[in-house]
């Protein structure tokens, strides 16, 4: 993996022992499709970002030098690029100094792309927490939870995970969409879950409405997909017993985002 | 600040930014009061961090190298150390791999002893999530939100939190001990919160009982205290508008805590 750190606006060759994303998760990320050496969604990140940034207190890198050393890492190259900005180096002890914010670029390949996919119910719920909802923060002890019940030898491509009082919130590492008749649907992420880039551009693709959904609108819907930034749509084939076929909605908006995103216009569909 | 780090068995000179720590708050920590260069609670720190690993499924580095580790880092020093274990470096995504454990060790002045203290009222609530109830994990995003409520010039030495159901939960870096008539009770913790080892020592040391308590049963006890493994006993002069006298039972635990662990034998108090 191809990697470049900074303190501040200083590049650095190291981690610091002292770094508040290390010792509390005090830090943001965002995981972006490269294509030629570019991120064409670099404005819905850095935007998500930023809102994360103010709820958090957490000063930003330059934006245009971010992007001008992500274009010297990248070299023309495609792939999946990470952004991590922690509030830097503190003290020992909980209260934020104004510090110089720590960032971390990086790029790795870009995984297979499989579509449909199947799903399971993840048993590890996600707590209520509005004053963190919708940011991607680098709190995740519940996602690694939710993706540690894998049994081995388990196939299932993603899990679905339940807010505390039992509503569907989103996979663990992608947003929901669900088509009930003609109205897609999409969680309400007022109280936890996180706010994905790929779930903003399907919600106004879509027409889409954000609405608290049972298990049971899930298990009965019409059509299924999940969706993040890395890996696009993938169009739910199974989820427990129930399966579902191919939908025709689902590949239009496919071939939306095709249009719409470079990255995505490759995707080769594994039956 | 002294620090040694270690991959799995093997010193190592610096931080991998693939550490899952650093990218999801993916790990445990325990902040202890060296004396002389031993840590006199060394065991219940230890039996608190395989508690939190058995729950996160994460390796712990052999105990007794640990031990010895700090020792040698320690070289006769009183102090604060921390030890910081997280699942170590891994690939892209949520799913805990067969990792070895980064663990980290540090050394760092104590802190001033100050009691009694002045406490605020926190705006930030803890999240329900049994799952983590009780562990000292990484993902302290909550606490870090709750310190930055200090207005500047703010002179409160610490904050209590509440739950989201509003019940009283803890200090945002110690536990809280609350007098009542003849009854020491304390949050129960089943839901958030830290199992603090100072607490587990109250606990015993009082008969004390662990409660669902509300504001109002804070603002109305007879004395208060917030205490943690690195600071000991604070008793708490005043909260909002209420004040308090110091007790004489709170004096009585801190004489049983200096008999008990060395290291809070000097404590002076701070009028």
């Amino acid at each position: 993996m191809d990697v470049r750190l900074f303190d501040g606006g200083r590049r650095v060759d190291g981690i610091s022992p002292l770094d508040r994303g290390l010792a509390y998760g005090d830090g943001l990320f965002e995981t972006m499709r490269a294509h030629h050496g570019d991120v064409p969604w670099w404005d819905r990140h850095w935007s998500r970002l930023r809102q994360g940034a103010t709820v958090l207190g957490l000063a930003l890198p330059d934006e245009a030098r971010a992007r001008a050393e992500l274009a010297g890492l990248l070299d023309g190259r495609d792939g999946v690029t990470k952004l991590l900005v922690t509030r830097g180096a503190g003290e020992r002890g909980y209260a934020p100094g104004p510090h110089e914010p720590f960032w971390m670029l990086s790029v790795s390949p870009t995984p297979p792309a499989r579509s449909p996919i199947t799903l399971r119910w993840c048993a590890t719920r996600l707590a209520l927490q509005p004053a963190l909802a919708g940011l991607k923060h680098c709190n995740r002890l519940e996602q690694v939870l939710a993706r540690a019940e894998w049994t081995p030898g388990e196939t299932a491509d993603e899990g679905l995970m339940l807010d505390a009082e039992g509503a569907v919130v989103s996979a663990v590492a992608g947003n929901l969409f669900v088509l009930r008749g003609d109205a897609w649907l999409t969680p309400s992420l007022d109280r936890c879950g996180v706010r994905g880039v790929m779930r903003g551009w399907a919600l106004t693709a879509l027409d889409a409405t954000e609405a608290r959904l049972a298990t049971a609108d899930v298990e009965t819907a019409d059509a299924l997909f999940v969706c993040n930034a890395v890996r696009g749509i993938l169009e739910v084939a199974r989820l427990g017993d129930r399966t579902w076929t191919p939908h025709p909605q689902v590949a239009g908006l496919r071939a939306r985002l095709a249009a719409d995103h470079p990255a995505f216009a490759s995707l080769t569909e594994m039956p």
